[in-house]
């Protein structure tokens, strides 16, 4: 246990990353100092969300940099500390994921008798709390209305469409894989499913929600907007999460801008970041919803440090993953 | 008085108007049955929003017909009466313009020793209730903040732009025409003010700017709507009142509507007939003002009836008129 291994970026990616953009670095375990913990990652997060931060370019977290080691929400066992807080076999939850030994100062102790300590990076941890901020504080669903959510296979769009549930909406899911419609159907249990695929998205939506929808919880961006758009009621909003269809291409603006005033629809970008104040409302929801089974908590995992690059990519692919993805760190042995 | 003029619909326009689109036609003064009134109209608005209804298109209010008078706010005097709400004398706000005489069963009569007659077609009437809610109601403008404002030389905008700095706000205003641009300044006591010249306004922007915008109160959309994207600050928020650069021709989309997320932007779409119950708080800050000289209350006179398709068309040349645009109606004699 005297070599650590980091994937750092090795290149800027032009559209989607490829393989060549990573790269696995070793380096000797690092020493701790007073008030510092080392955790043995095993279990780390792969995020649609880092591709933004692979570009030069300024957003509300800083660009990752050349050479350096990426990182990301991670889930590890301390095995050496001089912090307090984060004793020895305690399991944390903290951000240096993408290598096999960190130094942390701080992290979230978890709690495994809650539920298994992946749950803390997929439906209790940060992308929980992100479908809960936009379907409560953002677009304040209420229980009769409609909610289509697009991605709703992914980590985020599964956990929205499972927060609607519990409130009592009626659930429209969209996915960009054929085989996961019956995934969302019959495992998430969405109301109604349906394949965005490019070009078809507003008839779909229009043949799934023919009287329209009051919420679009938004995490793809271009044409799906667009179609929402059309489809949202008088009063409708919008929850603005992500927009991947734009992360590695330019991604159109809408086309029926004007459809905001018409309808006069709000229209609302967030970040989890600056909602931590609800995170007591919302395990108060979900955790008792976990344990009782009125919520799915899918995942889906990878096996080993050296292939969080692949499970990274794809993401960008339709229909890679249902769920968290998730990788698995420690998987073979080391010495 | 026996021959009313009436200006209808002759035909559907193909981007901004033209007098072909309009006729004007003459009919006997109608009679007035029970709960009505006879109003001679003396003055109306010609107004921006008056375009999508001549679309044969489902907007907010229902499309104007082809061969059927135009609607439009309008003031007159009632000259036989069988409404015992709307005594003959009485002076009525009502929305039956484009004609000489109008047959109505409801109107408010006005307060003329308050102000003139007219400003309760601007600064007191629909357009500065606007205002007032895109300021107050939608983009919740506080002390201190700088909010920005397009097409700021017109009726709604030289009004937000007044309530803005009644609420201690600092205020930038943009106008399609040069000679605008002093007007903003001095006479609407715009902070800043600046020349919109397509593909300049993002640069005219960041220049008056430079510290970025809190509120933008969207009166145009498309390369304007853009340019304030990128000059909101974190939170900010835009209040969608008009888009009149896709009025007339398909407008773009915002190129970058992930800043939406990225600085955690709120979009909200308006209409006024939304929010009536505004009108006493709007009026209980406005009314004074007005009568302190703290606000002001432009407006621009066209004469007669038969001038009023070109009043209209002149809203969408840049610069036609300063603040709000007013037809002034039985100016010549008629027997």
């Amino acid at each position: 246990m005297t070599q650590n291994r980091l994937i750092v970026l090795a290149a800027r990616p032009s559209g989607v990353p490829t393989p060549a953009d990573f790269r696995m670095i070793e380096a000797p375990v690092p020493e701790i100092g007073a008030g510092q913990a080392l955790v043995r990652n095993t279990l780390m997060s792969v995020d649609p969300a880092m591709r933004p931060r692979m570009d030069d370019v300024p957003s509300y977290t800083p660009p990752f940099q050349i050479g350096e080691p990426l990182e990301g929400q991670a889930i590890g066992e301390v095995v050496a500390s001089r912090q307090p807080g984060l004793p020895v076999g305690a399991i944390v939850n903290h951000r240096l994921g993408w290598r096999d030994f960190a130094v942390i100062a701080s992290g979230t102790v978890v709690d495994t008798t809650v539920a298994p300590a992946s749950a803390y990076l997929g439906l209790l941890g940060g992308k929980g709390l992100t479908a809960y901020v936009g379907i409560v504080n953002i677009a304040q669903l209420k229980a009769g209305e409609t909610v289509y959510i697009s991605a709703a296979a992914g980590a985020v769009g599964s956990a929205a469409g499972g927060i609607a549930r519990l409130l009592g909406a009626t659930t429209i899911g969209s996915t960009g894989s054929i085989e996961n419609v019956a995934f969302l159907r019959d495992e998430l249990h969405f109301d109604r499913a349906f394949h965005a695929r490019d070009g078809s998205i507003a008839a779909e939506l229009q043949r799934v929600a023919p009287d329209g929808i009051d919420v679009y919880f938004d995490n793809v961006g271009g044409e799906t907007l667009d179609a929402a758009f059309d489809a949202l009621k008088t009063f409708g909003r919008i929850a603005s999460c992500g927009m991947i269809s734009g992360y590695n291409a330019p991604m159109a603006g809408p086309k029926n801008m004007f459809t905001i005033i018409r309808k006069r629809l709000r229209m609302q970008g967030f970040l989890v970041s600056d909602h931590a104040a609800s995170l007591p409302a919302f395990l108060d929801l979900v955790v008792p919803a976990l344990r009782e089974g009125r919520i799915a908590a899918p995942e889906t995992f990878v096996d080993g440090l050296e292939n969080a690059p692949a499970a990274l990519i794809s993401l960008f692919m339709r229909g890679g993953h249902r769920g968290k993805l998730l990788v698995r760190l420690g998987v073979e042995k080391r010495s």
